[in-house]
């Protein structure tokens, strides 16, 4: 990081970098996975939920769909893997399908994510910048006891990361110029983005997101401003007191 | 409260109902009207300051103007006092008027305030719907620790209260029905309009808001559907744990 870098508030990346969608996921499925039958590891129904998440926003990023949020899209989502399986999802009550769509809502931090957060919080504010819909993030903080500031991102300014107005329409809202408002995130992409809308760009490595076979964002993929091990760590880097 | 009512979520109004601005204000502008030997009260020069609100968001509800965010109306309406007591703003450092006009970031919550929240927000989210502009929101709620799970209210919906859009808006960022939202507020127009827009009504008595003569807002002028003395009382009333 260069002494040139005024760090007025810092903005987080969610699913992946402060929680840990995956095992969470795969956890609540697993009983409802049973219960139908379906023959399915609840690691890789997590996984293929999950590998639809990009294909889904970017109909909204391409103008093609009008905005909907992320809990819209999930459900959207969910219904295909099930189907993809051979499942006939009208033979399921629509309650179950729900509360299983609520499991995103639901997701363990990543074990350094509350002590870094609290730390960080002492000395910055710290807002999301999530893709994540705001009544899902105010539930997940409230799961997870993530002590956030501020819900910003995607729903705020009604499109999808990586378009610039997610990121902008956030620093406008948390009073900061783009230059002031750090991205911190797990994923390479984010960064990019950020970076060319004029944010300062934190990389934590979040080697485990996608499990042991993980074979992507393992290491900074540019020279970021901050990389960090992980919540932890970036507030020693940035001297938060404990 | 009937038991029909079925609150999911709590939206708080903050000026007045959360925090003393009144004295939080006079306090603030003290130093600064000595240094620049304007013979005004600090509380005459907080109520002044104050009593252009309503107006200075009246251009905008009304469309004659295009949304902009509370610090700005604040700061016209700043000048404006000042001018009308023949001060040369001009040979004022801008800087001066800035902080200044930052006072209402920092603002005294009510004896009550932060224990009610805490408890309140144990069993309830809290979000605030709010005229103040999410950067001040948040920099009030680090000042005098208010809890909100998500700051949401005018900027969000780019209009001032009591325009429907930010009740609405923030039910549905709030994930609720408006019939699922509390609208907690000392002041019985904001309590009007969210009950117009299908809300939950909680009016707070806060007698002492503009100070001992005040004379509005006393009692409440509508059947609110609770009424409560402070927040630890909206708790207690509540059932919120201790």
């Amino acid at each position: 990081m260069t002494p040139t870098h005024d760090i007025q508030t810092l903005g987080f990346d969610v699913f992946g970098t402060v929680v840990d969608w995956r095992k969470s996921i795969a956890r609540q499925a697993e009983p409802f996975l049973k219960k139908h039958k379906i023959e399915l590891d609840p690691f890789t129904f997590a996984d293929e939920w999950r590998s639809l998440y990009q294909p889904s926003m970017e109909k909204i990023r391409s103008g093609e769909r009008h905005w909907v949020p992320l809990n819209v899209l999930n459900r959207e989502s969910l219904d295909e893997v099930l189907k993809g399986h051979g499942v006939d999802i009208d033979s399921i009550p629509d309650a179950e399908l729900l509360a299983l769509n609520k499991a995103w809502d639901h997701l363990e931090p990543w074990p350094d994510a509350r002590e870094g957060l609290i730390r960080l919080k002492r000395r910055y504010p710290i807002v999301t910048i999530s893709n994540g819909h705001v009544s899902g993030m105010m539930a997940l903080a409230r799961y997870a006891g993530l002590p956030w500031d501020a819900i910003l991102g995607a729903e705020i300014a009604r499109n999808y990361k990586p378009q610039p107005q997610v990121y902008l329409a956030s620093a406008k809202l948390a009073g900061v110029r783009p230059q002031q408002l750090a991205m911190v995130a797990a994923h390479n992409d984010d960064l990019v983005a950020a970076r060319s809308n004029g944010l300062i760009t934190v990389f934590i490595r979040r080697p485990f997101e996608w499990g042991t076979g993980q074979n992507r964002d393992l290491a900074p993929e540019e020279e970021w401003d901050v990389l960090a091990e992980s919540l932890v760590d970036l507030a020693d880097i940035l001297n938060c007191p404990k």
